[in-house]
């Protein structure tokens, strides 16, 4: 504490990340990083920097970047934005059309929306999902407060349709609607190809899960144009080059790697059937997972015991201590040596708690 | 404009970057990049980055990154913040410190200042320099607000003594001062080893000049470890990851590398001498610069028309169009190749305005 700090700084309650731990041994399922390297390309990229774009700055406006995905998702570069990491991206959000405003999303989400809306004085109202953690989204549309979804959900994994979505979205034209698809690409709907038709969605992703890229911070939003030109204001009020000149050459490329998202997604999607039948068959209650994880209970050991079990065994998962959820873990979908791994610890765990 | 905007979106007057043009023909010299190419020892790490590293999550905090900033500066690993850029610093430091309070700084300085004080809802008393462009240190010691200066200033590339800080320090214990040493390196002093002394102080530097990185993204803070941990709230309630894992690497090794910047250092300080003297034999008049850049003007000749006769020669430099620098160019320090090049485009263009 400062006598300088200003009150919003000591009012914070910042983020606490996933525990990055040094120790190599551990098995690491708890941050949600892709099981598999990053493709092969991206690596070839950063190899290739030369100490010319090092020395120069970067292009602001990261323009090769944002054409690839425009690309990508058949819309056009003014509706791109790109950041240094989704987190980045939504803060960008919040700040240039949430902030100081009420703003809706789940009580079972992304911790970092109500760390958001504290830092730019949004009154949050936390609807609750089902019992079944389900999203209610009637409940959403009774109000005319902007929504904040993630989808799928973190930490549950469970996934809204774009049919859902686009209830929501015309629902009131009014009502503005952050989609963060940090997950997508294991299996989910996008609202993506609706950004032609609604003036009122935008949609952020990240690098770090669907490209395997957590180290490289790139996270993008897909919006109207007119949205994504109040994000470029507040970016160029903030700092005009978040994106170095590696991580854009390096992104671009990953972008455009189709065939090594078809073969990680695949990967992934086998690991995760796995895990959720053999888990289940253990006595573990485990939620369907759109995404790169998966959220269990066990029908009689506590979420400490098992996550104390599996930390015994150098497996790290994640467990938050509140109300709804302290009982349940959330697990990054491993490759499939990792999935046995855990699959046998898992196994090891219930067998000494029942004898 | 979107019916979505924020009011500080829509009142917002984003900071312009000087021009970064895709012509690889034009000679440069508009945004004070390094003239020469950073440490081999740069290249090698980003060359030796392997997929694990971008798989996983960077290190949050950056300490290995902060250790070396540390030992350099001789002060301890909690008294550093790292940053995407000493813009981002800058942004951190205004939204934990400075906002929604009275801010001075002066009439002639970083153009992001103001813009910022503007995101953040500070009222921004811009302090005039005098007429020769020196700072009236007096004038700032009459307000008891705090203060933010470029030392040294940009655009003029004049330098305050640690001893003339310090008198700002020591005037009064409960203003803060935020000292931008984003051009330390080619000679102005530093306050930092006033740090331990004096917890009114924070000091941000880049690496984008002093180590030829402007492509990398990296900026620091230094300051007492409560001003620090302010910082870091900030930034675990903005981006908990704000450095990819090739730009940590990358700019530990650039920190270390002692050898280079002795060497590069000398170069621009040549280079430097150089330009001073032969402009000012050319009618220019050229402040003293503390820099890697030179502020000048002609005594006859407008700064429209050196800016324009300069870019007709495929030289490119920077000029502002406010009223007391408007006859002014900043002109980057270059290699010693490039300072002839720009000398004789210089003398060309001034004997065809006495023809």
């Amino acid at each position: 504490m400062s006598r300088f700090w200003t009150t919003t700084v000591s009012d914070l309650t910042p983020y606490v990340p996933g525990e990055q731990p040094a120790s190599q041994s551990l098995l690491k399922l708890n941050t949600n990083e892709h099981a598999l390297p990053p493709s092969e390309a991206v690596m070839t990229a950063i190899r290739a920097c030369q100490a010319e774009q090092l020395r120069r700055y970067p292009d602001p406006t990261a323009k090769g970047l944002r054409e690839a995905i425009a690309q990508t998702e058949s819309l056009t570069t003014d509706q791109v934005f790109v950041g240094n990491g989704s987190d980045e991206v939504l803060a960008h959000i919040w700040l240039s059309l949430l902030a100081d405003r009420p703003v809706q999303t789940l009580d079972t989400t992304y911790g970092f929306y109500p760390v958001w809306a504290q830092l730019y004085h949004s009154t949050l109202t936390e609807v609750p999902v089902r019992a079944d953690f389900s999203v209610d989204v009637d409940a959403l549309m009774a109000s005319e407060h902007a929504v904040v979804l993630a989808n799928p959900n973190a930490p549950t994994g469970l996934a809204l349709t774009c049919q859902e979505i686009e209830r929501l979205l015309a629902g009131n034209p009014n009502r503005l609607h952050i989609i963060d698809e940090a997950y997508y690409g294991f299996g989910a709907d996008t609202v993506a190809p609706l950004i032609n038709q609604y003036d009122n969605l935008i949609v952020s992703r990240s690098l770090s899960k669907s490209h395997a890229l957590a180290g490289l911070r790139v996270g993008y939003a897909l919006a109207h144009r007119d949205l994504i030109e109040g994000l470029n204001r507040v970016k160029d009020s903030f700092n005009s080059y978040p994106l170095d000149a590696v991580a854009q050459a390096a992104a671009k490329v990953a972008i455009c790697d189709a065939s090594w998202q078809a073969q990680s997604v695949a990967v992934i999607t086998e690991s995760r059937s796995k895990m959720t039948e053999k888990l289940e068959a253990l006595g573990f209650e485990v939620l369907p997972s759109s995404a790169n994880f998966i959220f269990i209970q066990h029908r009689v050991l506590s979420g400490r015991t098992v996550f104390d079990g599996l930390r015994q065994q150098d497996i790290l998962v994640r467990r938050w201590d509140k109300p709804r959820v302290e009982n349940w873990l959330r697990i990054t979908v491993g490759t499939l040596a990792q999935t046995n791994a855990l699959l046998a610890a898992c196994a090891a765990l219930c067998a000494a708690e029942e004898a």
